[in-house]
């Protein structure tokens, strides 16, 4: 009997259990705290944990744990947990429902900015009826920091959309119609090119706070930003500035510091600011359940699990 | 010398010129009302017409005219024209800039009501963070009504993000990834599975008013309709009763009867519409430049135009 220890205070455990048991129907799962997770419960019957924001020290005491598998496509919120046990494979979640969910988002408000509906939805409720001069697809330059999973496909669907893409990432990459910068001597380039700014870095001790006063200013003047990575990536202030400023025109923001985001935060009702609650890519159960019971099966078979986190690199 | 009358009152005839010129030098261009087409000029000198609602019976007066190019996608405008010249090959606007700028919008429309950002939007507003359920691509039915030039484009790129994508046309077409319905049997089915619908139908006289009450009802409750066909296509009254009672939830409109949407339209202040000012898709003159000229180019050498109207089916 292989048995899985489920937490999460985002996620319907009854919605998990059955998307789960449904792939793999002899999976017990546990819902953290009850089952063998219990007090008194046997711990070290547990062999897997699918976890969001797990409590500090708790997966340190399952003795037997096979793997961790992260519910978000981050990870950051598991190496939270100083007491993280060192020889436990953690695995992020890559499933084809986030992608494509986060693809959807990107594409959506990387056209917004680049059709200036800003300014049309301001003309809407003044009543205003007037052409904005248009730019071609192939004459809008967009970027995407961050080329992992989700990066590489958005950046894909854009160029697509015959935008002109390139993508920025610790080493080069190939997509076919997506220009690559790399590296921290690409950066500076990659951002004087780049007139919508998409961020889909993972969180680490170098990307913390990158979306900052000095990033802002070697983007052309009146550039837009799309952060989907993380809160953490961006200083809320910079940001606040720069759109004062015009540095940059207009801002969608799905990630905060502080979630939920805080009802006197300026971002609610800034005219330039889509806000949204951490939407932009939900993992769905049933395709994501799919991708942890082939990792499962994976590792049963004594073989290494797909998209585990390499711990030197933090993602 | 080739000699070409322009007419427009939307479009700088300017940027036309030298468009049409770096494209083919020797074209003589004649802006109405002037050189040639000025009064007591020689209107038997001039060739071809690249024109946008062109002023009643102004055409059947070019004795030698050898083409009507029309400035957008639609020819509506030019059929308005009870004294059209009846031998002379009407043309589409087909240009990658146009249809590129057609699919931008679609796309972008559709996943903004896919995505539910019309309710996100009210949440902002309200300062309010809350999680929607999320509906994964592949179980959100679009459907596209017309799959010319503009409307295969589109469906093709929908479905390149895994939406499941539907079309309707007058007889049946094979785009890959994407349902084909056809004739007037095919349009209950088609509209019964259409969660959001995309209106890109030439305006003729069996499509005018087809966005109605009745079509509306066919939908399942709660559909979203974009329409950037014609404005004729639409029943204003019928859309507003729908969104009332919520059989449709939500609309995003380009195009109107009246152009420009006269300032009391319940529309502008409408807060489940998204109003823009016949803006989806603007031909871009470089690129347009370039396919009118290739078609110049071909009637020169005794070849057919491309894109060529067929008078009996209207467009």
């Amino acid at each position: 009997m292989t048995k899985l220890l489920f937490k999460s205070d985002l996620d319907r455990a009854d919605l998990w259990t059955a998307a789960l048991q449904k792939h793999q129907p002899d999976l017990q799962v546990e819902v953290w705290p009850s089952g063998a997770a219990a007090p008194g419960g046997d711990l070290s019957a547990i062999d897997y944990a699918l976890v969001w924001k797990p409590p500090t020290g708790v997966l340190k005491r399952l003795p037997n744990l096979k793997a961790i598998f992260s519910l978000g496509a981050g990870i950051d919120h598991i190496f939270r947990d100083p007491e993280l046990p060192a020889g436990v494979p953690v695995v992020r979640m890559v499933e084809r429902g986030l992608t494509a969910g986060m693809t959807e988002y990107v594409v959506m408000q990387v056209l917004f900015h680049h059709r200036r509906m800003f300014d049309y939805r301001a003309q809407q409720r003044a009543g205003v009826w007037e052409e904005l001069p248009p730019v071609a697809a192939w004459d809008r330059r967009v970027g995407i920091l961050g080329l992992g999973q989700l990066g590489s496909d958005a950046a894909a669907k854009l160029a697509g959309l015959r935008l002109d893409v390139a993508g920025w990432s610790r080493s080069p990459k190939e997509i076919p119609g997506v220009a690559s910068y790399s590296g921290a001597a690409g950066l500076d380039a990659f951002l004087a090119r780049t007139e919508i700014l998409v961020n889909l870095l993972p969180l680490t001790d170098e990307t913390r706070g990158i979306l900052d006063a000095e990033t802002f200013a070697k983007l052309p003047a009146g550039a837009s930003l799309i952060n989907v990575g993380r809160g953490e990536h961006l200083v809320e202030a910079d940001l606040l500035a720069a759109l004062e400023s015009g540095q940059i025109d207009s801002a969608t923001l799905d990630v905060f510091a502080r979630e939920p985001l805080p009802g006197d935060s300026p971002f609610w009702r800034h005219e330039r600011v889509v806000v949204t609650p951490h939407v932009a890519s939900m993992t769905l159960p049933d395709t994501a359940a799919e991708a942890v019971v082939e990792n499962i099966r994976r590792i049963e078979r004594g073989e290494p699990p797909l998209n585990a986190v390499d711990r030197g690199r933090g993602y």
